[in-house]
């Protein structure tokens, strides 16, 4: 278990003291969310890969998703694995390091750098835990948008993500639109349905049930709330994936072992599976973070901040739009892309829509898809081209 | 919280003495399951319903699903509510009292009276607890079948359920080809897909992560997992609805106030519903034997028994099928039910098929459903005028 123990430890330390690049805002620049509340000592941990050009008109913010964070194209830290978008991001690839400039922070309430619950609370010295105001996708967007501003850019060139990703994405759009030159939507929704509410209250429940949660204070105990983590990302991760992904990856394989054992045993190459993936999730992720970013995206009803129409919010974008679904996704089904669309219709955006053929489910936007790259690429040059980027 | 104890003390004396028919088979004729062992002693609860006629010709047998039992038609004596097939099974019902014998035995592995991890083990005085073997559904349908011998039916004029319980018809006139006249498999499958491994192993690692399991031993200390079994039905209960009959009952609503309240709470109303489905349920079931009745759906292969030839297992079938699924269940999708009836096809069974559009999920079956009532009801009088039946 030594392996698995360092990875922990170094996914403590990144917390306050991350290997990124870090921006560290005073007490005269308090977030303020939506809740009301206010953090101070903001600390947001960000990478960067390619050079700004003069006429800052190059930049691309990264998005990232419920359990990602900032380290997109290099090695992570904490695990030792490339980056989650390796195939998207670098010299040559999609989204061009050669030619843009981009940025991916940490979300706040996250657990890799920037403020979020495992963080050290300035205000003595221990771990926020609950202590921090609960945060929304818009609080994590403003976030951003002060990182940006430290960056010296007053318009993004494009802003990409994926599932939680996306909503920040339809976000930037909504409150700051005349800083997203173009937005590219991936596997999102515009609001959180009721059955991804439940799924994921389900696993909010069962990090909390865990005793060794204790109340959101285990960090100050020394102890972590590990096998009802583990049980929460089981669940999500059923939902990310497809039924028919599930069947050619596993089917009802057995695990080494030629019969049933007639026991609790892992059988089924299938329970293997989630169980290394509950396992793994554990050493690397806050338990915590998780509850706050589950309840950030249950919260993300975009139209309900514009009397409860979509096409409001995107009144005054004057962005292009792509927006992008896969067709086994039932996490984010097509149907939330198309909603998205016609709002951005009824709004009167430069919009296209591309429905990606994929049996992987949901979790097809950060795997082997040519036709996403393919997307993604022209999508950025005819972007590029329109703003006069080289 | 009297009355929620009230229940689970109830449920607690269900198990060894229950309020039902009782079969208590003697050391001589032990069940003798796949796993290779023998359960001795075995005791089977059941209720019946109507009278069975003179020619013993119009018994049916009700298979009921893996939370169910077998007080399908009379007040159940744990929860005080109506049967759960009282929509069904009546007098006059699609399901007649008036005219058929109708049997309902709670499967082994279970927790309402026939032997099951809570039952006291013979041997010793304590709960078999992980000591019971694991049971197969082919097992509940060996001891069903030693019941049915005891009522002094050779033939069944039919045998009906759903989900778990469809599992059990499809196995009935496998094992029993003769003794089966009629068999009505509903929302089911002829073997557990990965998908549904899946959700039942996040189910089984939320019992078995909660420290009051105690390997099993929960009884003997006189504690319960109940944290544990909540997230597991919480999980499990999202897979019984239709995305879209969520959305129907619950939305995005609020439940009891007017704004979220940027916490931890059940602001969302189906995250209060799920609660209160998880907690409900831990009063009536037993931890162990939602262990043991998901492992026995997970172990369910038909086809596999039969050289991996799905039809194979129907060559000796005579009965008359009527297969049915719903539209909107995505947890033995219609895709299952297609793929028993081209197997009964390819083994020249008599077999119908009804699709059932309904946006209600899974849970349809259990629902007031008026296309099923008149399937059944259909399907019945054929079934009984063919034998003759008065």
């Amino acid at each position: 278990m030594a392996a698995l123990n360092s990875i922990a430890q170094s996914a403590r330390s990144e917390v306050d003291d991350p290997s990124s690049l870090l921006l560290k805002l005073g007490p005269e620049q308090p977030l303020r969310m939506d809740s009301g509340a206010e953090i101070n000592r903001l600390q947001i941990a960000y990478q960067t890969y390619g050079a700004l050009n003069p006429a800052k008109s190059n930049a691309i913010l990264i998005c990232h998703a419920l359990t990602g964070d900032q380290h997109v194209a290099n090695v992570n830290p904490v695990t030792g694995k490339l980056g989650w978008w390796e195939t998207m991001i670098g010299p040559g690839k999609p989204i061009d390091t050669d030619r843009f400039f981009i940025i991916c922070s940490n979300v706040i309430g996250a657990c890799m750098g920037s403020t979020g619950p495992a963080s050290t609370n300035p205000a003595h010295g221990r771990p926020y835990a609950l202590d921090l105001p609960v945060v929304t996708i818009r609080d994590m967007v403003r976030a951003q948008a002060m990182l940006v501003d430290h960056l010296g850019v007053d318009r993004l060139l494009s802003v990409i993500g994926g599932s939680m990703g996306g909503m920040q994405v339809l976000q930037w759009a909504a409150s700051y639109p005349d800083r997203v030159f173009s937005a590219m939507p991936i596997a999102t929704g515009a609001r959180h349905s009721a059955q991804n509410i439940a799924f994921h209250e389900v696993g909010r429940q069962a990090v909390m049930a865990d005793p060794d949660w204790r109340r959101g204070r285990y960090l100050d105990a020394g102890v972590r709330p590990a096998k009802g983590l583990a049980v929460a990302r089981m669940a999500a991760h059923i939902t990310y994936l497809s039924e028919s992904a599930l069947h050619r990856k596993f089917g009802r394989n057995l695990q080494d072992r030629e019969a049933p054992t007639f026991s609790f045993d892992a059988d089924f190459q299938v329970e293997s599976y989630l169980r290394h993936q509950g396992v793994s999730f554990v050493e690397r992720f806050d338990a915590n973070s998780y509850l706050y970013l589950t309840r950030a995206m249950d919260y993300f009803d975009l139209a309900a901040d514009y009397g409860g129409l979509l096409s409001a919010a995107f009144k005054g974008a004057t962005a292009r739009f792509c927006v992008v679904s896969f067709t086994s996704d039932w996490l984010f089904p097509t149907s939330d892309s198309r909603a998205i669309v016609h709002a951005l219709n009824a709004a009167a955006a430069s919009v296209s829509f591309v429905e990606i053929e994929s049996d992987k489910g949901h979790d097809a936007f950060l795997l082997d898809e040519p036709e996403l790259f393919a997307t993604t690429r022209g999508f950025l040059n005819a972007a590029a081209t329109a703003r006069g980027v080289a």
